[in-house]
């Protein structure tokens, strides 16, 4: 049995020193994930996979309230199928696996495990709509995704992960365009409310767009290390998969047309974003909203009589709030191990309560966000952790929103351009032509790509950072993960 | 527009004339799935998912109260890693679909898209352990899985399907047994209470056992056809695949030891069962507690003043009382077309409210498994339909097992046997010798299987029904999905 001073030892590098591996020092020692014996494939473990539990509750109901149902889609597609709309395919070819033996079959055509669910789903489109009276669909699968990938991070860059994909039809291009934005607003609400995390959203270059889309918006998220995480897509698909895929309905007027459509993801790797926007030296912070415990309680002196009783009676009272409450009441490990790990898991709140405390009618709370302790009488307690859950949120949000922004440099030159991204590291604002060619260079020489044209513009310079030709937008510009 | 008076046509072949046909015209008419262009590979429509979603938040919730967390595991297995357990390979190699190609490269080693999981989960096992301080681990997933079959049909057996597989570890094989039957328990609650669908609890013959399980334990239901389906399993592992894959452990008596495994699983799968449990010649019955919609309001002469906002109230008032509830307020169809409608979805309870029944403060309400009317008051209207439902759910259960104990026969001669399998149809229970060999013979000579040897014993006779050897269990036998 583990002695009761037992050191509470953690390797955590310091972000500072090395952020890449503090990323996986946190992901590891709070037991999130492990690799496994497939290369590029994560498994995740419970604590991790209950942040993936809360985060697909909370979307999902965003998504139903939005009128999206769920369905399934089959894991694997015809080559024929998956090659019949050409940018998709040039764009997905190389992060295809293959499967050519069934039992001990050779297939005669190789099947995709699906990298996203597009082509698939556009089959089934066509045989579901004939008149203006069935449209929109507007269908969601939660699913896992493969994409072959030859440099792998758990949650960020994984060959499988899980993910949600809606896909809607429409029968007018306005519809469709509104829902794309329906759905990447839906996605920057849940970043902002649910995961405390401050994002940018506008529209992808050409460059940067889905293979086979339109336009594509996006939310970019800045980690502490200055690089760019985009979190979500929102795809106009247009009528590009409607044409190839054949999916046509008799509109009002007896006019036989094409549908628009849209496509919309998020995955696991929001997981990697909450963790490099949050965490710190101590490990993990997860945000109360979809923090498995948001609660732990630790009886101090627990061998004096009444304390674990009043302990217990606690936990009572929170769970009937609805909280996610635990209590750590293990004898083997001393008080203080028991704080220093609630802060390494990045559990929101800490209650310790002890002898001392029960006699006057209180006990101490600890905020994760500012490790900054009060007292709060008992008679109220569950209102209390309520409003003080919801303090830590908007703690945590208003941080993260100071980390972006005190990252986030504007550039009138290419010199103050390079500075920004090679030195101060972080989000770029600048003005650009617009060219593919231009945004390959930057790219070329400073490792920097465009992460969207946010809505919001600004007027800089009426000339490329780069290139000097007219401006045509300001774009974000960072190094991304 | 459709016309008014549009007539309801379906297009259900009678159960008697062809219960195949009837089986494919139900999953079809009322949008449960869709075939897709994968062989054996099905779409499940919203309809058929929301009834998938409900199951998960039923059991999900039961495995949680019973200790189990949920994690994911990788989709893709090694070859060398599924092989190492031999019977466990001998059993899966024929449904085993192989990826060979990752983008354009060969792969050096064959992936399994997994059949089932309990190889990639014992190779985290055997990392994750040390010590019995760490056990036990009772983890679950909720996962698409692919078995390559040569015969398909929607949700009875499909090479990609959806389901949940637990697998457990412990320090003892008491400990695991005990956890073996906890689950099947769980199932069997599940099935009666959930699905109103009742089962026979038992333990699998040698021949029917899970490929690497020392005992494997079922539930089978039987349909209206007098075909059995097995509806979930519980594997008692023993130590076959710790001593393959090294789980080792550091027991209080400071011995290295193998850990003692479980694993069980049910699939969507189910959802075949409740179709051919409950289903009659007007199309879908679904229990209440996983009818997507439980609910539905049908407003009558929806033009008269009053009758809409009427609906609209018992609408709220229901929803209100947490109930999945809709109307019908369409004004293309007619009100026969739509209770044909609700009728063909098997919406359990239907409320039809016109002008007349609101001057009298009522609303009749139709339930669906026995399709009498009766007139309610409004005044108590969401505690009298929680009540309805609940009787729906009690009459659906009765009235199966009502047509499982008649189709379940006793055989003490061969002939009987023979006779109750091909011309009565259904459950045979019969005194058995236990041997393989007996076990086959009777297969080739009627088509029917083991399905299992009941907890609940009866003495049927001393032999064997089939070779006259000593008996030495009763079983159930059937043709089986």
């Amino acid at each position: 049995m583990a002695k009761k001073n037992e050191e509470f030892v953690t390797h955590i590098t310091s972000r500072d020193e090395d952020f890449s591996r503090w990323y996986t020092d946190v992901i590891m020692q709070t037991d999130l994930v492990d690799y496994s014996d497939v290369k590029g494939c994560m498994v995740i473990k419970p604590y991790g996979y209950a942040i993936w539990e809360l985060i697909q509750k909370e979307m999902d109901t965003r998504f139903k309230a939005t009128g999206h149902k769920n369905a399934y889609f089959p894991l694997l597609i015809p080559e024929s199928l998956l090659k019949k709309e050409a940018e998709h395919i040039e764009g997905f070819a190389p992060e295809v696996a293959w499967v050519t033996q069934g039992g001990n079959e050779t297939l005669t055509e190789r099947l995709a495990i699906r990298p996203t669910s597009e082509t698939i789903i556009c089959s089934m489109y066509a045989k579901w709509v004939q008149s203006y009276r069935d449209l929109p669909l507007l269908y969601n699968q939660w699913c896992n995704v493969l994409r072959w990938e030859k440099s792998t991070r758990p949650f960020l860059r994984t060959s499988e992960f899980l993910w949600q994909e809606g896909h809607t039809i429409h029968a007018t291009k306005e519809e469709a365009e509104e829902e794309t934005m329906r759905m990447l607003e839906v996605y920057r609400e849940f970043s902002y409310n649910v995961l405390a995390i401050p994002v940018i959203t506008g529209q992808k270059s050409e460059k940067e767009k889905f293979a086979g889309a339109e336009n594509t918006y996006s939310m970019e998220a800045l980690m502490q290390d200055g690089k760019a995480l985009q979190m979500g897509t929102s795809h106009f698909l247009g009528q590009h998969f409607a044409k190839v895929y054949d999916i046509k309905f008799l509109d009002k007027d007896g006019q036989l047309k094409y549908v628009y459509q849209t496509s919309w993801g998020t995955s696991t790797r929001m997981i990697g974003g909450i963790i490099m926007v949050h965490g710190d030296e101590r490990g993990l912070m997860l945000p109360p909203k979809i923090a498995p415990i948001q609660v732990m309680i630790l009886p101090i002196a627990m061998h004096k009589e009444g304390v674990l009783e009043k302990a217990n009676e606690l936990l009572k009272t929170l769970k009937a709030k609805g909280l996610r409450v635990e209590m750590d009441d293990r004898d083997t490990v001393s008080a203080g191990f028991k704080f220093n790990e609630c802060e390494l898991k990045g559990i929101p709140v800490r209650i310790e309560i002890g002898p001392r405390d029960i006699e006057k009618g209180v006990c101490v709370v600890v905020r994760r966000d500012i490790l900054e302790k009060q007292t709060i009488a008992l008679s109220d307690i569950a209102g209390e952790i309520e409003k003080i859950l919801e303090q830590v949120h908007e703690g945590m949000l208003k941080r993260a929103t100071e980390l972006r922004d005190g990252k986030t440099f504007e550039a009138r030159t290419f010199e103050e351009f390079k500075d920004a991204i090679e030195n101060k590291k972080g989000f770029v604002k600048a003005m650009w032509c617009g060219d593919t060619e231009c945004e390959l260079a930057i790219k070329e020489k400073t490792g920097a790509t465009t992460r969207n044209m946010p809505f919001i513009q600004e007027h800089l310079s009426d000339v490329c950072v780069h290139c000097g030709k007219p401006a045509k937008k300001m774009a974000y510009f960072a190094r991304a993960y």
